[in-house]
């Protein structure tokens, strides 16, 4: 018989015959009788099954503990118990692996999550960490829903750099050599030597690649893993994660707004419809304020307003901050969530920043103080999504450069895109961690990483 | 009025007014009025525009050429010309950028892939690369689809390891220091100041990792960017890849088999059906066999035999082949290509290797010699797949691995599924730019990757 995946055995129409592979989470046993709970990580909930003490049974199921994987073969009949439509009556088991009760390092308890994070190999096996990686690819899949809906290209930026986007976040070198060869070689015999001829690193964006061909294509995002070496441990930072980079030809300022709104908007309502029972168990568990908390992102739509408002605003709000506010501040969490969750009840898009406190390549607005940037923050997070609308003028764009000391030499590619049929256009980037702990209100970057990578953790 | 793709404009059912923006491909001027042809990447097509000479249209027809980028405003009319259904009559042209003839590094001839790799900023505006583009991104959201339908879950595997996951590939090394730096310090001191506290690098597969997440959710799928340091310079080998990496529980070397096959035939049915147009390009200039090519995959069930009667098939070939054939040989594309191309003449999985040429978690077979391995070859490229049925026997798994020299101390994670509820498992990789190089008829992988990582190039 064909093993039946557990979330599709519980949807069933009818009872018959099945078979279900998966691991035990718990084992009772009553007179005549044990129960058995069977996980596939097909779907949160279990499939009870029933097995009786017949002798073939009773022969395997004394070992039956905690952890161990099974295939059941039986019949899929009406549960007489308060709570599930189905169970199984056992009809033979096969054990593939046993689990030592006193060795297994999941017990049947609720486990920290810095320790759940220490064994983060085996955590996908409980609740919590099994619904938080089913969101994670049912978001990872609602992206690509979106813009394929809207005919954007996937495109995949490199991951091997020489260049810095930003010449903001630190970057991480990378090389063939060890340190102590290439630390002995002169400088000719070593650019022989480097793999790439010349330093490498890994890529804290794709976006300047991600322009360069949406000024081809018109439409494209780009989906993958970035970096950063800064050595902030904090619940919000992590050295590896992934970033989702629309970047859309013909489009400004106000667009790329709809755009963030209308992204962030779709995988909210989706995580709500596709991932219901994994947002339970979180609304349960972990922050009871989720679904009225993600319920009330889709009620109404986004607040907008400028650098220099939000500033009036919170100035205005009598509120004493950590880190003062002026025309000049770049938002800080604090401010950005008081924005959001005290005074506008909802998310917030502020736009239009002085262009001291952005990057070189956003578009400088005709009052030559503020560039067209955007950040869209949200209630618990704070920023979600960064973008602008890039400044496609040649000379404006080369006097910026100039400005923040950047050569033209270096980025002769970026500058050809605008030589050569310039257009306007625009996008951002949303961190993929961000929405996840957004949509599962996980308050920590570690926990919404299959593995995750921060000072001195590189486990797994 | 609202931008409109070309790819929508030219599938219009009724015409009418039209705002279409996009990349002046080429300019003809007749008596009284002038063609453009304008592209904007959303399709290999172009839309025609015709622009009567009126002052208003003449004053900046006169400058633009190929590569200029336009809005035009129109009317969406029957065209009279042969080939096409639409054309625009342009009622007002916006210029965006102009591209000054003799400059643009694109001119209106055909370039040599060679010359397009040193402007790949730019050769996405061709049609070749334009299409590649296209094609790439209906891919990647093939293997979504295909494995979405599977109740399969996308996981990401980290990209920054400490592990090697073969001993096989090189690894490039990661660090947050400079060379000098690192050299330069004692190593207590450089532990210290090393981001991870210990040597890094960047992975060579994620199919570790994907096990840990099968036991525990079933089927799951890495599709990400993997490295190798490897100084090949061939039109098969890059720096940086991308791989689709399935991981099946509860499934055995059948399983995998069949999950390959489906999924490449999968893959290569959507390519016919969803590129036809950019495919039909690659049929007229790439490559005059590449959809016979594709449909022969389609038309019949792979073919699939043993290792050892592989080697049979060579050795009575009667072939002289550069790459002796032995019973310990692994597979040369030479020997690939002849068991697909002139011996079965379709795709053929090769399966159950001799131990001493596959890696340490491949399934040993009850012959004691060979292992569950397999891998999926196609005309033109070779190895498309390679798998195996893991071993998930714990005291079978550590003596093979003191047999090739691996510490159990280092893989403790790895070896914690095979003590707690171990289970049969089975996966393979999938060389994402080779499925494009079989889909396209691209014969060099630079010619498949936007921004190519080989020796010695590191450019955009």
């Amino acid at each position: 018989m064909q093993r039946t995946r557990i979330v599709e055995v519980l949807s069933r129409e009818a009872g018959g015959p099945v078979l279900v592979k998966g691991w035990v989470r718990t084992r009772r046993d009553a007179k005549g009788f044990s129960f058995l709970e069977i996980n596939d990580g097909s779907c949160l909930a279990n499939v009870q099954v029933v097995a009786d003490h017949t002798e073939d049974l009773l022969s395997v199921l004394d070992a039956l503990g905690t952890g161990a994987a099974v295939g059941v073969s039986g019949e899929l009949v009406p549960s007489p118990a308060a709570g599930q439509r189905w169970e199984v009556r056992a009809g033979a088991i096969e054990v593939y692996g046993l689990a030592d009760a006193e060795a297994f390092p999941l017990q049947k308890k609720r486990h920290s999550d810095e320790y759940l994070r220490t064994i983060a190999h085996l955590r996908p096996r409980t609740n919590k960490y099994g619904a938080m990686l089913r969101v994670r690819s049912e978001m990872a899949l609602a992206v690509h829903d979106f813009f394929r809906q809207r005919g954007f290209f996937h495109v995949h930026a490199p991951i091997l750099t020489g260049s810095d986007c930003e010449g903001a976040g630190e970057m991480f070198r990378v090389s063939n050599l060890e340190a102590e060869q290439a630390a002995a070689m002169p400088p000719d015999r070593r650019a022989e030597e480097e793999f790439f001829g010349r330093p490498s690193g890994l890529t804290v964006s794709g976006q300047l690649e991600a322009e360069l061909m949406a000024l081809a294509l018109g439409g494209v995002y780009t989906f993958g893993p970035t970096f950063r070496a800064e050595n902030s441990n904090t619940p919000k930072h992590a050295a590896e994660f992934w970033m989702v980079e629309p970047e859309l030809a013909f489009a400004d300022l106000v667009d790329d707004m709809d755009l963030a709104e209308a992204l962030v908007r779709h995988l909210v309502a989706h995580a709500l419809s596709a991932c219901a029972a994994d947002l339970a168990l979180f609304g349960n568990y972990v922050d009871k304020n989720l679904l009225p908390t993600l319920e009330d992102i889709l009620a109404a739509p986004f607040a907008r307003v400028t650098h220099a408002e939000a500033i009036g605003i919170l100035k205005a709000s009598g509120r004493s901050f950590d880190y003062p506010v002026h025309e000049l501040s770049d938002l800080q969490t604090e401010h950005e969530r008081f924005l959001c969750e005290e005074h506008f009840k909802r998310p917030v898009i502020v736009h239009d920043y002085p262009k001291e406190i952005k990057a070189f390549y956003m578009r400088l607005n005709d009052d030559g103080r503020t560039v067209a940037a955007m950040d869209l923050l949200v209630p618990r997070i704070g920023e979600l999504c960064g973008g602008s609308q890039r400044e496609e003028r040649l000379d404006v764009l080369t006097r910026r450069m100039a400005e923040v000391g950047l050569s033209e030499e270096q980025y002769w590619w970026y500058l050809d895109t605008r030589r050569f049929g310039t257009a306007p256009h625009a996008g951002f980037g949303m961190g993929f961690e961000r929405l996840l702990m957004l949509v599962t209100g996980i308050a920590n970057i570690r926990d919404v990483i299959p593995f995750p990578r921060t000072p001195g953790h590189l486990e797994f």
